[in-house]
């Protein structure tokens, strides 16, 4: 049996944002049953938990006999690789998938997140609009980049929808506050075609659930998107 | 033959820290020979190297036979996977190696990079200031953790040096010029113990001598860190 790791409660904007959701799309998509185990700072900061998730971030996947697998993108590829599902059967096209999900991380999460510091993170007003004319023109320019990568095609890799599009996709999530995604049409409409799968739809509902049912007395004071990679 | 893309030439605080220098350090590490092409901006944004790199950003690798790979992070795993080196034997050791791969990139260098964001990219010095204030605390806490979590071990996972430790002590550069990683003493020594090796040193010589051979006029305006994943 696998278990994965998520927040009992998050504040209301980051619901359905956490990573955790990522590993829930796609243990749908190959159609793995899993367990989630709730959890809170306490547990975050347990010597237990930091010896599994060294920065006590959601999620882990634990299975028996294997090691606890850390980090949304180890597991995503972990998963891939062990179904054969959500990567391309052509070998050239795995290979890139693989690049897309490392872009998704690392070329393009990282300039969105940036956005969502300066509208939700940063509390000083004056540093987080001055932050966000600084973070704004590098998005906008690695969207733009995306959406021309993409083109007419409907998925990033190959004729199929895989890790790559997955990743990119929920990425999109950290700016839906905003209209940079819908600047792009091509962009838009392929997050829509890998929002409308049953298995994204299911992953978010199944989330938000688990925090229907807590609150924050059930995290504490520091409730938030920090402790999720 | 391989041949890896990286720049002409960047500004002084950035030699030695574009990505590039981590593939020519796995390179090394694993006894592949390859060449370098230099690039410059107005390459990066040609649509023959677009279609090889959809965010115009160094380095990707060549290879005959093989698709054009992009992302470092990817890269890096493709190469330690194919050469059978710089990972673990053990297969348990195998997967938490991949797991510290994306844990150097993303959870532990997005917290140094926004303090380099501060100190060397964010021109408004009052948002700079108060953007540091903001990012401070959250990147002291994840060197924490990261020298928790090594301890008193010589290399983050199993016995030999890996990718996870190239990854990361590369990570641990962009506060190179602060006392951040000094704050601890072993992650201090694991550090220099990885710069140690042969392969690193030649690597960022060999970095630093392509840029010897050039200068800002090879590059054009935009000549900084931003175009390296």
């Amino acid at each position: 049996m696998i278990t994965i790791t998520a927040f009992k409660w998050v504040v209301p904007f980051a619901q359905g944002q956490v990573r955790d959701h990522r590993l829930r799309w796609a243990l749908k998509e190959v159609g793995w049953e899993y367990e989630v185990e709730l959890i809170d700072p306490a547990v975050q900061k347990s010597d237990a938990y930091r010896a599994e998730q060294p920065f006590g971030q959601v999620p882990v996947l634990r299975e028996d006999g294997r090691p606890t697998l850390f980090e949304t993108g180890a597991i995503l590829l972990d998963i891939a690789e062990r179904s054969g599902k959500l990567l391309p059967t052509d070998e050239s096209d795995r290979a890139l998938a693989r690049c897309w999900l490392f872009a998704a991380l690392n070329s393009v999460e990282i300039y969105l997140a940036e956005i969502a510091a300066a509208d939700f993170f940063i509390e000083d007003e004056a540093v987080a609009k001055g932050y966000r004319a600084f973070a704004l023109e590098p998005a906008r320019e690695q969207l733009a980049k995306l959406s021309d990568a993409l083109g007419a095609r409907q998925w990033l890799v190959g004729d199929d929808f895989t890790i790559a599009d997955l990743t990119m996709a929920s990425v999109m999530k950290i700016v839906g506050h905003t209209d940079l995604v819908e600047a792009h049409d091509n962009l838009a409409a392929w997050r829509d075609r890998c929002f409308e799968r049953p298995a994204y739809r299911a992953a978010i509902a199944e989330q938000c659930a688990d925090f229907e049912r807590h609150g924050p007395e059930d995290m504490g004071w520091d409730a938030s998107l920090a402790g999720s990679d």
